[in-house]
């Protein structure tokens, strides 16, 4: 099951809307099968892995989420491994998707396999984290990006903030970008530094969406994301009261317009992510502003937060990573449990979970 | 040398204005002595471990730092151990101090005894760093202390900072306490916090001095500190400003007053740490506030940077850990390196050096 774990994690932001699963076909002791989901969601991993056995008589697989249970574009996976004449099946995780909710499991153990459920449950829920998340609460997973200074800074009061961490740091921010369905910014952010939110360097088969919170639709289409909206999808997430003109421009650069219900005259956060849930995303990765990391923050979006610390000092005339939170008592304030932590080059890294 | 220094890092916080050592005595391959510089500076590491050993005649010293030369209350302690009849003496650093400065190990070559120096000089050098810095420059060495949230606050808007870190890093404040020789604040802290700065829960032997930098003497005698004075000594560092009304209450409180040159209508920094080094003073920790803080790392007197950071975020709202540096480019921001990094409890420390 732990190597089925890695090949599902090898899946992570390529297999939206379908969940990252890995599976491993074992007999008399030795792998004869591997799969992962392959990149938009299909196939599936068991029936990758059924390809690469040939056959599988006898054997024993471990698949990281139940296997599906409906009849989409295939016939489903509980049934092609009953067809396998597989001996017994070893799952993680019951998927929680109404169509399959147990009964690929059903129609596993009504066919006479021996069915063992719930094998490194944790795991899998950490890996499976995103999918699960928008198909019980229609939401997708976030992932806060902050590269700060050791005193929560991300920039100069000028605004350089080129570069506050090394390159190793800089480098796995790309693999992260990489593990995400989509990349997300605020419009702030979009007009000071001008990013393109690629994956880069790490010769990857594959990019994220690229995703702007933009009410009024302020950044520019004669933009690095404008430019490129072309290769890689841009989708903006504006409000009712973006200008025409604008609108025109941003659809003529290749970009994906979606309006959103406003709050304050701002795009509705949950409103906005509940949308990129319906749109099938299950992983996000939210690399700023301040502002919009602590909207996300506020309205409990946020689930968990990838903090790159660089052995630096700007000051308070420096521009703070998280805006105002607006928080009248201590004991009101997010509480986040490290998960990981490492040393990149110069810098710190850690991951906490909301 | 790894035991001796481990012997010496004992010392550290109890034997300032001399700097703690450590001396181990082997002869064949037995330790006979182990020595550690008493508490105030004196009895020297080398005579703990001459008088624990009884005699040492044909043994090996181990000494973190070249055995003193010069005549004080007592006889050198290069001369000790020739008149002990060591065969040996291996030394991690020569002693900066002019009254030493190579006497020491010239004394023991004299006597026709083998010297070997620079033994883990760098491991050494750290444990000495405070000593090593006021001899080298008339200044102490400054640990500067900040527990913060992720993104780099201390405290919400009103003030609560009780408590955002957890006990376990709370404890390991104190730990840090007690291994330097004194404890500061800034005025500002001083009053908000009304703290104590005292060593508790460790069952500690010693307490560190109590220093608060108070221009005008706007903290209260009538204080936890002030309250506190006569168990243990309060120094107090003011400008020619300070009222003689507070200045009275304060030396009634059992306080000691230091009287030092302004800029800016402050304390002159460096000239206070100038004096603090001239008091004696080898290793400070600094636990704040935030303009006390960017102070010093503006005025290039901070060494370390103990951060402790709570799985916690606060917004802009909330009051920042570093006041302002006042930086017009990044490439002129401090730079730190990560020279430890722990996790305690549900927070995390890393240990930076400037």
């Amino acid at each position: 099951m732990a190597h089925a774990l890695r090949l599902a994690a090898r899946g992570l932001g390529a297999t939206w809307p379908n969940p990252a699963v890995g599976c491993v076909l074992v007999r008399d002791g030795l792998v004869i099968g591997r799969g992962t989901t392959q990149p938009g969601g299909r196939p599936h991993a068991e029936r990758v892995a059924l390809a690469q056995a040939g056959e599988a008589n006898g054997a024993t697989a471990y698949v990281t989420l139940e296997p599906c249970a409906h009849h989409g574009k295939t016939s489903p996976c509980a049934e092609a491994l009953v067809a396998a004449g597989v001996a017994r099946v070893v799952t993680a995780l019951t998927d929680p998707d109404p169509r399959t909710a147990g009964r690929g499991h059903a129609i596993l153990r009504a066919a006479g396999i021996g069915v063992t459920e719930g094998i490194l449950a944790a795991e899998a829920r950490r890996i499976a984290a995103g999918f699960l998340k928008r198909v019980t609460r229609g939401l997708p997973q976030v992932t806060l990006k902050l590269a700060a200074t050791l005193d929560g800074r991300i920039a100069t009061a000028a605004g350089e903030s080129r570069w506050i961490t090394g390159a190793q740091a800089r480098a796995h921010v790309h693999l992260l970008r990489l593990t995400h369905d989509a990349v997300l910014v605020g419009s702030g952010t979009a007009r000071a530094d001008d990013p393109e939110l690629t994956v880069r360097g790490l010769g990857a088969p594959r990019q994220p969406l690229r995703i702007v919170i933009d009410s009024r639709l302020s950044h520019s289409p004669d933009s690095r994301l404008g430019r490129t909206a072309r290769e890689v999808p841009v989708w903006l997430l504006h409000t009712a009261e973006a200008p025409a003109a604008a609108r025109k421009a941003w659809d003529a650069a290749g970009a994906r317009l979606i309006e959103c219900p406003e709050t304050a005259g701002h795009v509705d956060l949950p409103a906005a992510f509940r949308r990129l849930g319906e749109e099938g995303l299950t992983r996000i990765l939210c690399e700023g502003g301040g502002t919009l990391a602590a909207g996300l923050v506020a309205a409990d979006l946020a689930d968990d937060l990838a903090l790159y610390s660089a052995g630096c000092l700007i000051g308070t005339d420096g521009i703070p990573a998280l805006g105002p939170l607006g928080l009248t008592a201590l004991k009101n304030a997010p509480r986040l449990t490290l998960t990981e932590t490492r040393t990149l080059g110069p810098d710190s890294f850690s991951l906490w979970r909301f």
